[in-house]
């Protein structure tokens, strides 16, 4: 009966569906755009979680609701989310809204296809073909391939897997029990992806590597020929090493001649300025790049290259199905590239970075690869800065000019929680903080968003003196 | 200078960049939406590759390109895309157009959060976790954790990921050499996803036993049981079998006491007739559920479940970055869920699915899984339709009655790619075909898109009727 009636007539109301489309994005452009890119709105309404989620009503019930209480629940939404488009959020490395890559965003969404074939997805096959092209050219090889993957974590599982495969083809099909235990070198501040991948691809956290730093957070070289010894002697076979281009807190470049990957400072190579932190990085086998940092494409962005252009990448990950890869398509085969990957169904992610791309020229996109210039006031920093990245501890009046006192960091430690803390509550900024190595809690603050001022920074500076000077 | 220059005034211009994003969204609701869901419009314009790279000019230049430039580009993009919208449209396992869930994507790409913590996503923390209840419920479980993940192939790796952490908490610091040989098991009709997955977690494809089907494509019992028997005889232990609720093709539900998961057909879940059909899953140690296939939430949007909630999902992946996962918060950190994943920036995957709910209820949504009754003309049928799956030879007048013929089958084997040849020329619709086990090139005809009327499914037979009448 059900079905006989639902092919009576469409089961959509598609008026309907345009009216509640046109008026969501009309609040979506009042409350969430115009709102929170406005300095003078609050970054965050803080509610604790009990008080949120009765606010917010989430439960899903038996019955339908209607058009206007819909809306509204759009509204809260968008009202109790954290504006990470606001000149005031640096709480991550990724920050602000690019317009053209948000109406790539929403296009993508629309058109809702999936990555795999040229059948179903013809313009942005072709399409992630040149944006993947472009990235390798910045990196500075003639050749290679690549795909975009969900995320900067998951590029460097592909980059440890295509480097197993390369060694040992054969563990595709027979698993580790086959091969040598493998070793797999990074420095002690790299990102932690490298250790999850680890974990994930059966190679195990113990095979990790850690080579030590220097007071930058740049690899030592020395020590990595140390480590590669050390696995050496303890039967574990060396196959990746993992070079990081912008560490996550110092925002440090390993020396490169030994590099296999980079990730959140990618971008640099497409500033004249700072291209040469990565000088070097033609010579790695393969590069994780993620646009939805420094160039604001928003999540997920995340490219990973290979200079390899034999095939490596589609016999890593093949499998072949037949019923997604039939062999005898009328058009050229060699445009369904969705067997590359570990996926099936992959979303298009290289639609906003094209659109963002041909709204600003590569020129453009340089123009915000570049420093933004503090003065600084009553801070101390931990490490002097390489990049953007822009470490330091606020020292309340109480605290000045007792260094020497045996509980000094004790007490400092505690002063960036109670700030944060402060402002998120209060709803005017939001900053990262993070302890690392023997330092203390110091914030991080990272400029990338283009719509950032002076009056921004000096109102950040001022905004913490005035949360953290009664500590 | 230049980074002086950029602070005196914002490097965006937030008038322009609105102006462009509602003259974008209008354009991807006339040539998108509208045209999109149109039946008497085209479902694609087909190009050949070459001839579509000139139309589109995909190249990124120094320069960008002016605003009205930029809007012909959305448009062509969208014009020279497949829409997946449109009732005729039924080439995937997923289709449609949900007006709810589309504007829960907008949103959740203007917000351009990431999941990890309830700092920078309280919203999204709290509805992720009523989301992944809910199916929980669904699945017939009283407790359990979840995740969402970028599809349900990365869904299936996490499966096999956590189960064998289970098994062997050892192996996340130690690797596979630590351990005995494992042996995953899947029926020889379950999805490419858990080859993948095997080879990529350092299992090796040679170690996934692939049990037989019956004539339905429903894994045999009797079969599982001597294939772990095999695989104990070859010093493989047997840590996984994976159940599939709804295969690709067939569309196959297997018996269920045995299962580890499922996938496509998991919203039958929310359906009275065809709960029957996941008997058994509540027994299940962990689900994978694509409500982007079903239920038209639109990709991503894959839950991975587990019935454990004594915090395994935590303990098999937390790498406990201390600059996300600050334990000196001043809310409860309980709620800074991203530990639990593999990724670290995790897009926001709930909100689609929640707003959708709101929309519809669990009622609305019932009726969206349910039967399309096709009569069928002069098409054989190589299987018997368990589930939504309708798989079919269209057999053309010169070769009815033929069937003893020594060529028979090899004629019959090009009449499908044929007619999608001139289905996909002509733009009328699209449909999926493949061969399978010994049976050659079929249609694979899927319905769940509630756009779709008798007249669509009417013209869905005499369109391949008439592409294939004199072949």
């Amino acid at each position: 009966m059900a079905a006989e009636d639902s092919l009576s007539s469409p089961g959509l109301d598609r008026v309907a569906g345009e009216k509640f489309l046109q008026e969501a994005f009309q609040i979506m452009l009042e409350e969430g755009i115009r709102k929170g890119m406005d300095a003078s709105e609050k970054v965050c309404i803080w509610k604790e979680p009990e008080e949120l989620q009765q606010i917010l009503d989430l439960n899903l019930k038996d019955s339908g609701e209607p058009h206007e209480r819909l809306l509204e629940r759009c509204r809260d939404v968008i009202k109790y989310s954290v504006k990470t488009c606001h000149p005031r959020f640096c709480n991550q490395l990724f920050s602000g809204l690019d317009p053209h890559a948000l109406a790539g965003r929403m296009i993508t969404e629309m058109l809702n296809t999936s990555q795999y074939t040229y059948e179903i997805a013809p313009v942005f096959v072709l399409m992630e073909e040149v944006v993947l092209k472009k990235l390798q050219k910045l990196v500075g090889w003639e050749k290679g391939d690549g795909i975009f993957s969900p995320g900067g974590s998951i590029s460097n599982m592909y980059a440890m897997n295509v480097a197993r495969y390369h060694r040992f083809p054969d563990c595709k099909q027979k698993g580790h029990w086959a091969i040598p235990k493998l070793a797999v070198f990074t420095s002690e501040e790299c990102h932690y992806s490298i250790q999850k991948g680890a974990a994930f691809l059966g190679i195990g956290t113990d095979n990790v590597y850690l080579v030590a730093a220097d007071e930058k957070g740049k690899m030592i070289p020395a020590d990595l020929e140390k480590k590669i010894n050390q696995a050496k002697s303890e039967r574990a076979l060396p196959f990746f090493v993992n070079a990081t281009c912008g560490t996550t807190v110092l925002g440090a470049f390993d020396p490169l001649p030994e590099i296999a990957e980079a990730a959140w400072g990618g971008s640099a190579l497409l500033s004249q300025r700072h291209r040469h932190l990565l000088d070097g990085i033609e010579r790695a086998d393969s590069v994780a790049w993620n646009p939805h940092k420094m160039l604001m494409t928003g999540l997920q962005c995340s490219a990973f290259l290979v200079q390899d252009n034999s095939g490596l990448l589609q016999r890593c990950h093949c499998a072949q199905a037949t019923y997604l890869f039939q062999t005898d398509k009328f058009y050229d085969i060699a445009y369904d590239r969705g067997d590359q990957t570990i996926q099936c169904g992959r979303k298009v992610d290289c639609f906003k970075l094209w659109l963002m791309w041909k709204a600003n020229g590569s020129k453009g996109l340089e123009q915000r690869v570049y420093e933004k210039i503090l003065h600084l006031g009553k801070v101390l920093l931990p490490f002097l800065p390489e990049f953007i990245n822009l470490c330091f501890w606020y020292v309340p009046p109480s605290l000045r000019g007792q260094e020497g006192c045996t509980d000094y960091w004790v007490k400092l430690e505690k002063v960036a929680p109670l700030i944060k803390e402060q402002m998120m509550k209060k709803g005017s900024m939001l900053v990262g903080y993070q302890p690392h190595g023997k330092q203390v809690n110091f914030f991080r603050q990272v400029v990338t968003n283009p719509a950032v001022t002076r009056d921004d920074l000096n109102f950040f500076l001022d905004e913490i003196e005035r949360l953290g000077r009664d500590l």
